[in-house]
């Protein structure tokens, strides 16, 4: 079986940005806000981070049920990780998902500065001074036949499509618009000279893009 | 965790048939043709019967390659299992699937003629004389806290909404229309006093239905 490398459920503006400006401990999305952007999918039955019952089954529900499907590892840059730069100063701050993360696999953090691997229950940060071919590399073999999730956040994810590596995506692009920051796209129509595009709106407001390779 | 009975990727014609009329062993599905009824599924990457790579990853295959997503036990009437009607003649005829059945989990066929229960590769067939309510106790202890699906055919789903067991399902409407069959619906309206009702357009030229309790 191939192994995908896939982007899911990645929330972009309207404007093509998927983070603002000015990333702290506190804003890990910087002056956007991430319940706005990622609403339709905290809505969802099958949202990895719900902790009461209940949430809608409709459209959206496929996709946010789909984010752990035969995934066995997951890639992320540091920026996705925490607002640390440079040289790390604090071990002891372990991302921004407390004691259970909602990846369940292994992760491989890339970053300039390697620190030693650490397991929060049943997830394993790695952190990896490597391209984006050398990381997937690495993360194909800890998946184990299984597919690779390619986190974000922007940046990493505009390496990996510049390197021609991803070979899914998909974008969840919610109703608002954000003006400045980290910025994916000007439109979704610069990626169909190497992918299938389909724009599926959503009665939650979102508009789901799917692309794969040709 | 709630385990959910749930209809996934039943195809229907546009006037609400999920079969035609004079099943027999080479057509299951009557005078109507299941390649057009399933052809939007057929054409995605996971269908679970492609044996050629390649095949589109939009929209449509969200819905296959959630087929067979967190289930762990599958329900179906005896006409979805096979074309003969009465007491058993041939033990030896084994259903419609072949050596290695795309199920891979315990499979309950409701029939009034039990017989004794057989496995093909990763997929063992029970046969029950029983009313829904008892087959899905025992398909939910099988499923070992996993969901169930509901198979079909078409009688088997009405039998199950009328007990109101059926918690979220999925109907593709096919652009085709068939005339006489196994009637699903007249309209999807009719299930929208119980359930919230999506109806998204593919470009496959399905719509996809879906359902949830309400």
């Amino acid at each position: 079986m191939t192994q995908l490398l896939k982007v899911q459920n990645f929330g972009l503006t309207a404007d093509g940005f998927g983070a603002g400006e000015g990333q702290t401990l506190e804003r890990p999305f910087g002056h956007a806000n991430p319940m706005e952007l990622m609403a339709w999918a905290g809505a969802t039955a099958s949202w990895p981070n719900r902790t009461e019952p209940g949430g809608t089954r409709g459209l959206d529900d496929y996709f946010t049920r789909d984010f752990s499907n035969n995934i066995g590892a997951e890639i992320m840059g540091r920026n996705k990780f925490g607002p640390q730069r440079g040289p790390w100063e604090d071990h002891d701050w372990t991302g921004w998902w407390g004691d259970v993360p909602p990846f369940h696999t292994p992760v491989f953090v890339l970053t300039h500065h390697p620190r030693p691997s650490f397991t929060l229950a049943d997830t394993t940060f790695h952190f990896l001074d490597a391209t984006p071919a050398e990381a997937l590399e690495q993360a194909k073999a800890a998946a184990h036949g299984k597919d690779v999730r390619l986190g974000g956040g922007v940046t990493t994810i505009r390496e990996f499509l510049e390197a021609d590596l991803v070979d899914t995506m998909h974008i969840a692009v919610a109703p608002l618009e954000l003006g400045r920051g980290e910025r994916l796209w000007e439109s979704p129509d610069e990626l169909t000279d190497r992918f299938h595009h389909e724009a599926v709106p959503s009665s939650s407001g979102v508009t789901h893009h799917i692309f794969w390779r040709r």
